[in-house]
Formats: C-alpha cells, structure tokens, sequence
C-alpha cells in the first residue's frame, strides 16, 4: 500500500532525543491483515499538561469530540494513537470503542479518564474493532520502550515516509527538549488543525498557556498548508508537556523565556506541517505562495489559499508551466478586494506580471529554469495595502489521481 | 486541436431554428494560425433589448467590465466572439482592441458604442491583434448567412461538441422562440475553462425584466455547476430578445405569460449549463448532487458545492468507489450547520449511511452498480430544516490532468 517515498522527502531525517517523562510503546493490534505496529501507545508522568486543537468538521470522529472534551481539564498521562481505521461516521459503536480504550487505559495507569486521549486514522465508516484494540493495548502494556523513529513511522496511513521534527531551547537556564511527530498525506485542507500531530515537550508550563501557543503556531503553520482542500473529520494536534525540565513553569506571555518556548512550538509545528506537504498525495513539487499588499492579513490569507487549492495552477506547475494566467484566475476568484491594474506576479522571484499584464520584454528562459526545480515560489502583490500571508502547498499529478481514484477502500 | 468528443455529450442534438431579427455571420480571422471560424458577429434589429450577467472575478477582462456597463443601457445591435484569445490581463492594449472593436461595428451599423457587445475566450495575457479583429470584421460584414450550428462552433475554444439548446413557447398566443449557444470546458489547451453563453429569442420583453428573469435563472444554472472550483476571468452570459414575435412586450412578473418567459429562460440555462459539465475536463461522469434538509436553501447549496468540488470525492467517483465517508467529510468541512448523527447519504437513491453510521446490512453491490454508470446521484439529507439545493458537475480523472499538465503553453 505505501508507494515510492515521495521525491519531496527531506534528505535529512533529525535523530529525535529522548524526552524525561515520556515512555515510547508500538505494536501491531491487527487492525487490518498487515504485519506492522498500528497502535501506539505514549505514557506521560503525573502532572504532565496538554493543549489541542481539532478539526472544524461539523462530522468529527468521536476521538476527536473525545480529545475536544479532556483538552479542557488540561492534564494528560497517555495517548493512544490507531492506525488503519479513523472509526470516523461510525455512531455509538465507534463511541463505545473511544471508551474502551480510555477505560482500559485508565484502569492500567490509575488515572482519571480525561488524561487519556486518543487518534485514529485510517478508513471513515467502519467501528474500530473493541477486541482488537484492547488486545493490542495488553500487549504495549508489556511492552518494550522504544524510540520516537518507531512511534512516527506507526501512525503513518498513506504516508510514503515518517515527520519528525526536533527544537531545542533554554529556558532559565535550563536545558528543554522538544520533538514533534505527524502523519498526514491527503484529505489535507485548511481550516484549523489537520492531520495527526503531537509535540512532546519536557517544559515545565501552565496547560492555559501552552494552549495560547500551540493556537498561534497553528495560525502560522497548520493553517496555511493545503494539499487537496479537503478537510479531515479525524484532524487533531495535540502538546503534550511533562515540565522534567525543571523550569520555573511558565504561565504567561510575559514569563521569562515564555517567547522562546513560543517560538520553539511554531518552528516545530511549521515543520511538521510542511513535512506534511512534501508527503502530499502524488506530490512533484514543493510550492510556496507568498501574498503581499492585500487589505489585510487575513484577506491575503484567503488569496494565498486560493491561488494554493486552485486545481489550474496546482496543474500549471505539476507541468512546469509559467501560466501566470491562471494566478491572476485565482486572485480574481477570491472574493478579496484586489484590483487587476495594479496586481503584480513573480515565480522564484522573477517578475512576471504587473500592472495589469504581462512585463515589457517578458524572458521567459528563467522562470522556465526556476518551475523546472522542486521548490516553487510563487509571490503576488496585490497592490492596496499592507496585509501578507504565506501558505504552503503541492502540485497536483496523475500521482493524485491514481491514489484516490484506482484505490478501493 | 480538438480531442476525443466527450463521452457524456448528449446523443441527441436539437435543431436550433432561425430567430427573426437575428442574422449570425461567422469568418476565420486567424486568432491562431489554424483553418476555422474564429469571430463570430450576431446582428440583432433595432430594438433588441439585453440582459446579462458576467464573472465576479476582481481581475476580469476587458470585454467583461465593456458588457457590465453596457448590458446597463439595455439595448443591443450586435455581439462579436472572438475565440482563441481571452484578451484577458492584457492592461491598456486589451482595452484598445475592445474599443476599436465596438467603434468599427457602431460605425458600420450607425448605432451607439454601447448597442456592442463583445467576448473572447482563449489564452490569458496576450492582447487581441486589432487589425487580425478589424480585418475579420470587414470579412465578415459581407460574409454570407449562416446558421446556430455554425456560430455554436465557431465559438468553440477546448470545447469536444458544440452545445445548443432551445425552447418553444406561446405567450399571448404567438409562438415564440428561444435558443442558446455556450462553450465552457475543454480538453486540450484551457489556459481557463471560460465560459461564454449566450442566448437569443424573438419574445418581448423589458430590459429590466430579461435581466430579472436572466438573474433568476442563473441561481438555478450555472451557479448549480462546477468543474474544478475554479472561477475564469472571462465567464459571460448574454441573453438578447428582439420583439420580434409580436407579443404585447412584457414589463413585469405579473404580465399574463411572463411566468412561461422565466421558465423557459430557466430551462434552456439549465441545459446548456448542464452541456457545459458534460464537457467537463476529463469528464467519465456526469454527478448530480442534491442536498436536503440544510436549513436553508443557500445552507444546502453551499453544502452541495462543498461535495462538487471535493478532489477526493469526485476522484472516488472516476474510481467508482462507493466511497460514502468522503462524502461526510465534504459536509464537514462545508462550514455550514450540520450533525454527523442526523445526516443520511445515498448513492443512486440507496441509502448508505443515516444517524451517523453505515445502514444495518449495507448491501454495496446496487451502490456499485450504479457507480459503474455515466450518470451519478449524491443525495444528502442532512436532517436539519427544509433547505434544498441540487448542482451538477463531473468527476476528476487522469484526463483533467492530463490536459492541465501536460500542456505547456
């Protein structure tokens, strides 16, 4: 079932450190007729805090309504993540499974219900088997540590290759690690959280806060990712922060150190997300769209997005092709104030458009070069003020199409 | 230039019949180098009122923003379409060969600027040559008569069939005629899939009251379709009624017989847009989406367009893959009020999924069946009010990407 490794994969793959507090199990349940781990289980120490963020689908799995509902008392001591089933659109049946393993979990680690949280990913509509899962859970209970290499790759569905990321910051002066792992590959739109993302942190910080910052990293990396517009029922990111590290903890903006723990959650979770891109379904090329001059930064957020989920410029350059036609198309199809006379339209940072068409003595040899590589810039000025976005997104292939179309749930 | 006729053209072909006051001229003026009708020029008789409707793209071309301000006056003595070049994003040189346009028909015609009407279609950001138009046009006033078909062609960019339609209609007791002509979506070369439509009657009737009724029509139209979500910067409907029938012209909704005008207008803008997805890109199915119980009208379209523009869902169906959870997941991520456990989903009319589960005994092989069809029903009750909405559009295949990526401009 996983294809080729995309040829978007970064070449360098980061050795993740072990984090204080945090205990690595993976087996395989057996959830569908494989020989590979498919549920994951991560155990964290007393008084470790969570924040999250779930999907905005009206038709959310009941893990993600699960996790919606624990992420308020803030406090975690395990997560349980399923792969090869969502258990998404599945009624009681699939409510009755979440509390299985909550309950069985709980019950292990004497812990309150709500500190137990859970994914899943794979196909909509079928119940995640109860027996399965809660035989596989005996099994990691007893189970032997392993490493973050192990986790990322168990999560993966239809990823061609394991998302890690790694950040390491000093906060009063002591040493905290962070590392984050996602899977995700299509069904990967805008609109909130998306796909299966966890950072792990061993920062000591108030569950309020950490929630403040993983909602503002995701505004700046989870949120400006598209790989086909369509949005998950199963998208969740979730922090978890085991406070091993033994800094003073961390409750406001204003803390100490506090921006720097900032930082580090947005540089891993834009990370993450763009992993996510270059694994985007039959993805070819790595294309950032970077908006300038709209009204406002939310009105270039919505142009960025359209120019990135146009089908005709996602085409454009799966075929290498400068059709700036087609961004001026998805500029104009907005819905955002913008003036064809004064939008100007560079790829890899050569003008292209302006003023309303096409540049005097338009060359196009370089941008020709520039569409030829994996990394696409493509940068338009609205010309009316001050708003700018960058968002991030693949080309669409016959790769997609054979993906999604030749293959039967 | 032109591939493989589509596999969902109609069998049937209507014959369009002669409109008095109407005269159809069509010439080669050579937009490309190629042998075949590429400006066509409508002449309507004096008195001829307009109606209209154009993209709500911001960058739109110049013939968009000539049409907005003249379908104002109402009045209409003659249409040019060009094909082979949009004249889109072309700045002052695109204005200039509109205007020149106009002036040479005026000026021939001895009527005002503002009776012209004119559209092109074809590749964005090179300007319309004046003189390959004023040459053309001198053709072409002195060319001979010719009839629907030929005009329905030569207005043809990627387009694999001619689209027509008509209707026949008594109001007051004289028999009235109506025909319409599109092109929109094509196989081989869309720097944009445009679309132009036009249609024509002898009927009289007040600008005012075309326009209402053109208006209304489009909400039920071509609003209702999509092929690939994206909007072009050239989209045009023009409706024209030259009073020739005789009838008592009609001024209001009130009028004995106006209610037969709006419903033919509507059907014919239901045909020819539904023509348009026919010849969709790629196109191996014809999809139509019908939502209701949103709770409103506008709710259940957003939801319905929300499924038609779905990359996975339309993938699913070229794949033919009774694939109902990217189903839900398009109602979920459709921003509009909706409860996973009240929503029902049926394929070819069989129920596959209500109370936010799959049907007890689901039985997949009538479902396959129908899949395996070129003609598709997604129906969604989402059981929340009385709103309804149903829109068309075809399914995405290697085809679509194929003609998007492969082509290089």
């Amino acid at each position: 079932m996983i294809a080729n490794i995309s040829p978007l994969a970064p070449s360098y793959t980061p050795e993740l450190p072990a984090i204080d507090g945090i205990t690595l199990r993976t087996v395989c349940a057996g959830y569908k007729n494989w020989q590979r781990n498919d549920l994951s289980l991560f155990l964290f120490q007393p008084d470790t805090v969570v924040a999250g963020l779930t999907t905005q689908s009206a038709c959310p799995s009941p893990e993600v309504e699960w996790c919606r509902a624990a992420i308020k008392k803030g406090k975690a001591r395990a997560l349980v993540v399923n792969a090869g089933n969502s258990n998404a659109f599945t009624g009681h049946k699939g409510r009755e499974a979440v509390a299985a393993i909550t309950a069985r979990v709980a019950d292990h680690l004497k812990c309150a219900l709500h500190e137990v949280f859970v994914s899943s990913t794979g196909v909509i509509g079928v119940p995640l088997p109860i027996k399965t899962a809660c035989d596989g859970l005996e099994k990691a209970f007893s189970a032997e540590d392993v490493n973050w290499d192990h986790m990322a790759n168990a999560i993966m569905t239809t990823d061609t290759f394991a998302k890690m990321s790694r950040q390491d910051i000093t906060i009063q002066g002591k040493s905290v690690k962070m590392v984050g792992i996602i899977k995700g590959s299509g069904m990967i739109a805008p609109d909130m959280a998306t796909m299966l993302g966890y950072i792990f942190t061993d920062a000591a910080v108030a569950p309020e806060l950490l929630q403040k910052m993983l909602t503002k990293a995701n505004k700046k990396s989870f949120s400006c990712i598209t790989v086909d517009s369509d949005t998950s029922t199963s998208d969740t990111v979730l922090a978890f922060a085991t406070a091993a590290a033994g800094n003073r903890i961390l409750s406001s903006e204003e803390d100490k150190d506090a921006d720097k723990l900032q930082e580090a959650v947005t540089a891993i979770c834009l990370d993450l997300a763009q992993q996510v891109v270059r694994d985007g379904e039959g993805a070819s090329k790595f294309i950032s769209v970077t908006v300038n001059g709209a009204v406002s930064d939310e009105s270039a957020h919505i142009i960025a997005m359209s120019i990135a989920n146009s089908p005709l410029v996602k085409t454009a350059m799966a075929g290498e092709d400068a059709n700036w036609g087609r961004v001026v198309m998805a500029v104009g199809k907005a819905g955002q104030p913008a003036e064809r006379d004064l939008l100007s339209i560079r790829f890899g940072g050569i003008e292209v458009a302006a003023k309303g068409m096409v540049v005097p003595n338009y060359d196009e040899a370089p941008v020709a070069a520039h569409l030829k590589g994996k990394e696409i810039d493509i940068s338009v000025d609205i010309g009316l003020g001050k708003g700018q976005a960058q968002v991030w997104t693949c080309d669409l292939t016959h790769g997609y199409i054979s993906i999604n179309a030749d293959y039967r749930s």
